[in-house]
């Protein structure tokens, strides 16, 4: 009688980096992954090789890593995002059971997502689709995971999810329970986009305290590093502070050596798009995205900025004070870029009828990923206290660090207009608080236009809303239907 | 032996309003057009009735529609976008000769129009698709129209196109040849975007002028009217001026009494959507766009007004200087958002390798549509002189205007920025002028943070662009690859 093998754990399909930095992390943590990749060779690479001597099982179809896992089986997909996953789920399909797991841990579209996790519903699949943050030193180490798809497979992949994901000083993993349906890789997508601006905000004060104080790389070091012992203590803050040691061969800042042509995978403005999409006012990240896309327009600003003038310099602030308004305004142009983030997984929860752990994906991020921070502990507070939060600036601690940083928000603002220098973002940000504080906004005269020129009609502050007028504001209008005219 | 009926100049498919009355419009000018609906009963209806006496042919099917009309054939689709356009192609190909020109003139999205001019393209019919603009009573009074696609088929068409379309007061039409394939409705979607622009600088300063000033309507009235006799002429401060005057049956001003939830019909943010696919910096636009989406928030933002404060208003300059500073704000970020547009289009020309008719886009949205001002005459212009004109700020006349605005626009902002009055499209424009004119962005810090977190490698000034350097700012890095981590 042949020897009955053990089966494993988890299998994982996918040994491209991502995949088989994820597996030693899993078979690290005391679990035994049967793996599998297209190629066969690599398999066995990788078992003869990274993964010598460990709990691995090789397997070279489909069929056996199935076989290889004990049930209710979890697979795990590492494989490239798009219509290999589809491929890949139609190959699994012949030989999984109901109530098997199956986890997309790529970079996939949300609505992708969504797609798969319904259609594998209705064959008993439970589908799970996860982001993975980090890189892939994170996938080996701790990354932040974001799963989100069929709650039913939470209970089953938790112990392994918060093993091998990133862990907080005070032990805590950063990997929870996302949501419904795509909502791990929505979640991702948004993670990517408010990277966007955290990294645009530091690059605009960056510019500030250069062209305005005319500190050298050294000050800025200094300022930096006393940031991140503060509110904005953050991994961005403290590779800033670092970055800016960094000397050329020649010994003289390599900083200053770098072209100033921002490249883009393309992940942020995805966020803006699907803000777009579901008319969610998500200006500051929009802005973060447009701007690496008008510092690619080098040559052209090069020969723009002998034509077109601005104002001379014309600083006149006490050095310190100013350095310490940069800072605030940093601070809360970065509250503005949460608050936009959660108030689109709030407009998202709502449109798609999903269940959005705030608190939890704020924990997610507070380790393992690139927009860690101190203060997603405070938002992860907020949410956790108040689940059903309208607006991030209405709980007390960031209303009153918004309002206690309001000053030196605005002064930092206006001195950086007066002397034309760009604060696209800053500026953004500050103009989304104005108007989101405003009970009247202009839009009553957008409405007036709209149905003067279109016949669109408009709601009045005296009726219920809901009811909708039209007026013949020339007195030639008459039957013209708000229909016909598209604006 | 029957006699020969005279054939038709050109077909129509679909009776709705707009297709009505375009047939209206080109019969009135002396063609005769033969008429085609999916329900019999409405053409019957059409020639018997709006149409009776008139140089109509009613058909009852395709075939007999496409046998009433001289060859090359020219038949224009006013249907609903989408699937119904692919539907009425393929009805219509079996009885179409080589040569034949087909036009599409809804609103139907650019990618389309592509994808079936290329598709009929090789079937030797001839596509065009034209943006169409100014409601229904532009197409029976005279639209702006905006055709573009197969270049053959202008010269057929453009008798007819030039006849009917909107005239300007030297006689001139609104009316001009695109550029290549989905161009003529990709030109529409980018008129729509500026329009919301033009409407959402408009906003910001009446709100400015209303919360700063203190103006009431009949000041706003006089306010605007006055503007439209200078560089602001345009329609939409023409009908400003007007919204203004209109009273309520209770004999107070309208205006006050419309909600402020700005509403939209979505097609504003298909140019931003675009602009952010193409990686081209439509920030104005794409602040307008998101500017509605807050407004919407009504109930939101009322609740927020009782709880984040702002600074109490301090307005203490003179108000006619004040004023007139924000009619000078209002056309310089005017000017912005037009260079923008332009420059999305010279983007996309790049992209897709596209001819297109600067020039004559400006002369097509003179009049006849929504959008349509003096301006537009300049900036006409402008390409006329430089038809590579990279960037309209840079041609002498906007350049002028820009720096004679340019003190009272930073003014107007930093003075609404001080006093919490919001103005996200204005100082958007702005950041975009002074951006545009940096010689160095801080994107050198973005790039090495990317490096530093993802090994993205960055370019350097003393070195050919095009040549990519990677550091390992951490002693610790070592053969990570830029392919890893997506950011």
């Amino acid at each position: 009688m042949e020897e009955k093998k053990k089966l494993a754990d988890i299998g994982m399909i996918g040994l491209a980096v991502m995949g088989e930095n994820l597996s030693l992390n899993i078979e690290r943590n005391g679990f035994t992954v049967a793996v599998w990749n297209y190629e066969a060779g690599i398999v066995d690479r990788f078992v003869e090789g990274r993964g010598k001597g460990k709990k691995f099982i090789a397997t070279h179809s489909i069929q056996e890593l199935v076989a290889s896992i004990s049930r209710p089986r979890k697979i795990m997909m590492m494989i490239r995002a798009g219509a290999p996953v589809d491929e890949v789920i139609e190959e699994l399909l012949p030989f999984l059971d109901k109530g098997d797991i199956l986890i997309d841990g790529g970079n996939s579209n949300y609505l992708d997502t969504t797609r798969r996790y319904e259609y594998l519903k209705e064959k008993g699949i439970y589908f799970v689709g996860s982001g993975v943050s980090g890189g892939e030193e994170g996938a080996l180490k701790g990354p932040s995971l974001m799963p989100g798809g069929a709650e039913e497979a939470w209970p089953e992949i938790k112990p392994i999810f918060l093993a091998i994901a990133a862990k907080l000083d005070d032990g805590s993993p950063c990997c929870d329970w996302v949501g419904d349906a795509g909502a791990g890789h929505f979640v991702k997508m948004v993670h990517n986009g408010i990277e966007y601006g955290d990294i645009q905000l530091i690059a605009e004060s960056y510019q500030v305290l250069k062209d305005l104080t005319g500190m050298d790389t050294d000050e800025l070091h200094d300022t930096f590093k006393k940031w991140n012992q503060g509110p904005l203590d953050s991994y961005l803050i403290e590779i800033t502070a670092a970055i800016f040691t960094k000397k050329d061969t020649d010994g003289t800042p390599l900083i200053n050596k770098i072209l100033d042509k921002a490249g883009q995978k393309g992940t942020g403005k995805w966020a803006v798009e699907t803000a777009l999409e579901l008319g969610n006012p998500l200006t500051m990240i929009a802005e973060s995205v447009f701007a690496r896309t008008l510092s690619s327009l080098k040559r052209e600003r090069v020969q723009a900025s002998e034509i077109l003038k601005g104002p001379a310099i014309d600083f006149k602030e006490n050095k310190e004070e100013f350095v310490d308004a940069v800072g605030k305004a940093l601070y809360a142009a970065k509250i503005i870029s949460y608050t936009q983030g959660f108030s689109l997984f709030r407009q998202t929860a709502l449109t798609y009828k999903w269940k959005l752990n705030y608190a939890g994906i704020a924990q997610m991020w507070r380790g393992g990923c690139i927009i860690r921070s101190a203060f997603l502990g405070k938002i992860r507070e907020a949410y956790q206290k108040n689940p059903e939060l309208e607006n991030l600036m209405l709980e007390p601690y960031f209303n009153e660090q918004i309002h206690l940083s309001q000053p030196s928000w605005r002064k930092v603002i206006t001195v950086a207009i007066s002397n034309g220098v760009p604060v696209p973002a800053m500026s953004s940000a500050l103009a989304y608080y104005d108007g989101y504080r405003t009970a009247s906004l202009p839009a009553n005269l957008i409405q007036a236009q709209r149905d003067y020129f279109g016949a669109h009609t408009y709601e009045r502050t005296d009726k219920p809303e809901g009811t909708f007028f039209h007026t013949d504001w020339t007195g030639e209008g008459g039957d013209t239907s708000s229909s016909t005219y598209n604006a």
